[in-house]
């Protein structure tokens, strides 16, 4: 894709009417005087999952209480959302199931990972992973006197010359939560297998945002999050994936009565189930999962790879209105240029880009912050438009030429408390 | 409480006339047709939640977005609905926090009693407590080779000898999830903190459905379950009650970032938050608990005490019901029958229970059913009225003087699968 030097607010009218996603968008319920760039932190609401919700308060548990168990299928809900998701990301059914938080799955796939290879304990990853990921390693290493599981973090640069047979597990996350740098799951995977390493994919920020391919890529676990570009709504369960080679072998110790073999026989004793079943722990929150699930059906008619090519180019047309405003050249870029390199989302760093996204949020465009001077905004091919760019960038460049910031930072440093 | 030799329809319509919580059914959906005797398994659904769920879903998801983590309060849920149970189970604000499943809270308050006393680590219970709270301790048995965890079971008969200065926990449900036993909380707890034992009590089946209380007691740890009394509707999230004199010294490895003293520092290291908040993991279920802060507005205004005056005139009615008519005879009752042993429910042993069961169904009366043979009725005295009795003893001796149960499992046996 190569654009003439200057993207006029014409040519983006005409890559929305070329767009083979557009009609995508009146799927989703998306306020007046919005403009969202915010999708990689909670995705916005497809109606279906409004409908949905309505219909599980008011019809499934208002008039059918308990015996929707079986009548609205409650019980398989982890199992066929989780397959669903496993459409999205390349993986075969049985392998993902849906339930708790991203977190909790993480402590879970840990154990699983190291339960299959008690001779390693060292957890690999790089700094500047999402801070959670870097918390669950450290709360099991605590657990274990630092015996079974203890965190080694290397910087980017230094990964590959990390990747030893020392290395019991490689979690990674995909797409970085600030810069939107992308790793590249094939070789990493490949190259840590080489090792004997067993690997974990977080896919908070890939999950829906790209294609993802974990049984072509022979990956061993992964993990993820219903709330951004699966659109599950705020605090969303999470997900799961083990591959089918390793069910057999593997202990997790969340082992609740939804992991039991046979969980209505109330045996006493611990019998994991065969399959993905293994990983539940607690009853599956059936409400929240309900709405997952129909928000999912958004995704029913996408080619992923249309939604791919839509992403880079909604990030490529941003950036370069950002460089055709000369005001914007204080914003550095820190999302890799490359497109086998990034996901779905910008970052820039500035000085003051704490109050610029707050000025940018007072105009209606929704984009976000991460400590501690990053402005960070996420492009959502299934709702955002090609002219939704021109404006953004347009308010962008007034709050930046303007200085207006600098007010919200005054107001901020001496806000009445 | 005294009754004459037999109740008639017109004693049971005297009782709702005369009752003082008779207003709190207005505030439930109740389904046509339906006798609803399996709140401890799922609540019917209050008014309320039912007007939450829309509202969260359409304004603070659909309108406001990310922005209703400040402006809806959506941060601080975990907390406020926190402290809203903690007015039910007798708990001083800053103590229960609102997350994740009630197996998964075990896990936490499991590994926080036990890092506060290293030296000993056998978790003692009894049999027939509940599969899963057995099942999280084999769990974390497990994944330390037994050394930092064993799980001890004894007969409920031989508890009291049990407590002695080897055990690290003691772990007890309240109320027996099939015989709706009660536990005396102060007794236990008090016999066993003599020992030096931490003591974790399951609220499952007694938050919401009895006066509770925690800090009274100077219980160490509860978990609690948020669908059964408290109404939050089906996978609602659970609860976790740590007494403040541990926050300083206890550790969990389920340490997510909202566990962080600082989450949105995004720091890479650990760092536990002072209060009950260090007992958070992932990021919030925000719809699921706003729907359970919606609900338990219902208990507001309700008096505990009336509450369970009822729910024991509730069960007395109906089981003096039941030895009403002869051909009830065969129901074996294994409630305990005084009042300080027993919470909400009833159970009777039959050996047709499942069929018996499944006839009540079919004529709108929800009961359920334990393997093996346990007819297991729920009575919650926010919904149900003492006529309801009369409807429900009279069905159950149709169902058994008909024998139509022989019907039902017939047709069980025979199903085209």
């Amino acid at each position: 894709m190569t654009y003439q030097s200057t993207i006029s607010c014409a040519d983006l009218q005409q890559r929305d009417a070329d767009d083979p996603l557009h009609t995508k968008r009146a799927e989703f319920y998306l306020p007046d005087n919005t403009l969202y760039l915010d999708g990689n932190s909670l995705g916005a609401m497809p109606k279906i999952a409004a409908q949905r919700a309505a219909q599980v308060v008011n019809q499934q548990w208002g008039d059918s209480l308990i015996k929707s168990w079986n009548l609205h299928q409650w019980i398989d809900l982890p199992f066929t959302v989780g397959d669903k998701i496993g459409q999205l990301i390349g993986a075969e059914t049985g392998q993902v199931v849906c339930c708790d938080s991203t977190s909790v799955n993480l402590f879970k796939v840990l154990c699983a990972a190291l339960s299959l290879q008690p001779e390693r304990n060292v957890v690999l990853s790089v700094n500047g992973n999402f801070p959670t990921d870097l918390y669950m390693v450290q709360g099991l290493a605590a657990l274990s006197g630092n015996t079974r599981c203890q965190l080694k973090l290397v910087d980017q640069d230094e990964l590959e010359l990390a990747i030893t047979p020392q290395i019991a597990v490689l979690m990674l996350t995909q797409v970085d939560f600030r810069s939107g740098r992308l790793f590249d799951m094939a070789e990493l995977t490949r190259k840590a297998q080489q090792q004997g390493i067993l690997v974990v994919w977080d896919l908070a920020h890939s999950a829906g945002a790209l294609p993802v391919a974990l049984d072509k890529c022979n990956v061993d676990f992964a993990v993820g999050c219903g709330y951004k570009y699966l659109n599950g709504g705020p605090g969303a369960p999470a997900f799961l994936y083990a591959a089918k080679r390793h069910h057999a072998q593997l202990q997790q110790p969340l082992s609740g009565w939804m992991g039991h073999k046979t969980p209505f026989s109330f045996s006493p004793e611990y019998e994991k189930a065969n399959g993905i079943a293994q990983f539940l722990t607690g009853t599956p929150p059936v409400l929240s999962m309900s709405i997952l699930d129909a928000a999912l059906e958004v995704f029913n008619d996408v080619d992923m790879t249309q939604l791919r090519e839509k992403s880079l180019a909604l990030t490529d047309c941003f950036h370069q209105l950002v460089t055709q405003h000369d005001c914007l050249s204080t914003l550095q870029r820190i999302t890799p240029t490359a497109k086998s390199q990034r996901g779905s989302q910008l970052a820039y760093r500035h000085p003051h880009a704490y109050a610029i996204c707050q000025a940018l949020i007072k105009y209606g465009v929704i984009a976000d912050y991460r400590a501690p001077d990053i402005l960070r905004l996420g492009f959502t091919p299934l709702y955002l438009r090609y002219v939704d760019l021109w404006t953004a960038v347009e308010l962008l460049a007034d709050v930046v030429r303007s200085k207006e910031y600098l007010q919200a930072e005054y107001q901020l440093k001496h806000k009445v408390t």
